[in-house]
């Protein structure tokens, strides 16, 4: 029997986590409506908490672990917004939260975790040696894995941004999310399928990450390998829970370009005067490329973050 | 007899504009406020129509001339955010806006003051060319001149901002506003003086555009000369209408360095996750400058625009 994702484990979720994360608003431009000839609404989770909608789902998975367990302190191996997240709500607890971060993790990713109180150990930029020092720091200091995204707490936390995007938005068509390791797509396409009947559920991609497609077009999860993209949330390969989800609840993975990526990112950056990382702007690429097809009109979009490195914006390389 | 703006002209000027501009958000941060030691309250003008506080100022004074008038059009000499707005608030009314422009103006603007429709007369890059070659696209369309500062329905129309931060916003005791021409200054400190007689009022501008600073303790308008800053909105000299006003009612001008407008608007790009540009990340960088005496806790902030070169970040210079 698979681990599974009830309605009522969201609608927990939602009450569990009001007091920590912010409703996001939802934005909308008349200039992006304009050159892309759909209604969009943009699900601001890049003004959410640590700047990304991760905080739903640590925060979800921590206040569902009791005292006792958790008084060692949570532990994972993430270079990206998991990691703050997980710093910043295991701070709401007053327990520590032990982050193994590859040794070439960029200076604003290891400070952001600092901030937020994380305690750090780096490793080689190896997943074998992730996994091998985040074995040893469990063992060392007893805390216990909270996984990015391969876990049914993290999913029902994650889901609460397509809820209430859903509930602030009558009558959505399609709501397109970013799809890496799938905790975000899985919880949307769940919400979705829950509570609003009518509306369906897009996963967008990288082209040069495309695991998630082949993974939904093959029927059998596909490891990402060597991801080589500017969306750096969404290099992560599937995971056992979050892909028989996917696979069930989710319309379509469709996957987008490099170019159309940079182009996306700097309409929302322009258009919309807010920082937005680059996975945030993928959806907002399918419909630049024109692959989301007529009769889905009013689409929703979940702006998954905003932690970008500004010394290091991807149109000036281009 | 100065001309002369009325409490009345402030109210008539939020009527004549709302249903064109936006009334744009306040936004806290609590990361912010913990850094700075204060409580401040964000007006964003950067998510304004046309992205700046000017789309007001347009807006009221083609709304307050008559059709007659306005047949012919409407020009200015601009390379900023007036020239956008005037574009803008003139495209709603259907008549042309006639924009001189100096030929080193940045691709960004130029592309910026046409998608609005404004039709671009390319002159050398000094203020005799600006004036004369304004004359004679005046002299040749019959368009009238609408000046960016220094007109009273410009200051009525700017001072609606600040009425609606504080309407809004219970119990400031100052508003800090950056200044240039003074018209968002003036406006905002009449706004106070009129209408929330506990606030008070102070101008921020970059210590190498310092004409403001010295025109106040002065108590004569000295011209800015070469002002070499990268706040491109606040390099303009004070007007024979604005400076009055500000004279009588604002508290204090204080200025800042080059190097804190730019940790500011780094602080307000990575903590709120929206774009300002540099001219906004003024008063901020008074704060952060501790030049706000204790006893101002509760302050209000003008964020004036958001008009920046993706390009051409400061920090990328520093």
């Amino acid at each position: 029997m698979q681990p599974f994702v009830t309605a009522e484990d969201i609608l927990h979720a939602a009450d569990r986590i009001r007091p920590f994360v912010h409703r996001t608003p939802i934005l909308t431009s008349r200039s992006i409506n304009h050159l892309m000839e759909k209604q969009l609404f943009f699900k601001c989770e890049n003004f959410q908490k640590v700047g990304a909608f991760k905080a739903r789902g640590a925060t979800n998975t921590i206040f569902s672990i009791n005292d006792n367990e958790l008084s060692k302190g949570v532990a994972t191996h993430s270079s990206g917004n998991h990691a703050q997240a997980l710093s910043w709500a295991a701070s709401l607890k007053n327990i520590p939260a032990f982050i193994v971060m590859p040794s070439n993790s960029s200076r604003v990713k290891v400070e952001a975790v600092r901030s937020y109180g994380g305690i750090i150990t780096f490793c080689e930029p190896t997943l074998t040696a992730r996994e091998e020092t985040l074995f040893k720091v469990m063992e060392q200091t007893g805390a216990i894995e909270i996984h990015p995204y391969n876990d049914t707490r993290i999913i029902a936390g994650q889901a609460t941004a397509a809820l209430e995007l859903m509930q602030d938005t009558a009558g959505l068509d399609l709501v397109l999310s970013p799809v890496g390791g799938g905790g975000l797509l899985s919880g949307t396409a769940l919400s979705a399928n829950y509570f609003f009947h009518g509306t369906d559920v897009i996963g967008v991609e990288p082209e040069q990450a495309n695991d998630a497609y082949l993974s939904f077009t093959q029927k059998k999860i596909i490891p990402s390998v060597n991801p080589d993209t500017i969306a750096d949330g969404l290099r992560t390969s599937l995971g056992t829970i979050t892909f028989p989800i996917i696979l069930d609840h989710v319309k379509e993975i469709i996957t987008v370009s490099e170019a159309s990526l940079k182009t996306a990112m700097r309409i929302l950056w322009e258009r919309m005067k807010i920082l937005v990382e680059p996975s945030s702007a993928v959806p907002l690429a399918a419909i630049l490329e024109k692959k989301i097809l007529p009769g889905y009109e009013k689409i929703g979009i979940i702006l998954s973050g905003g932690n970008v490195d500004l010394d290091n914006l991807p149109w000036l390389k281009l």
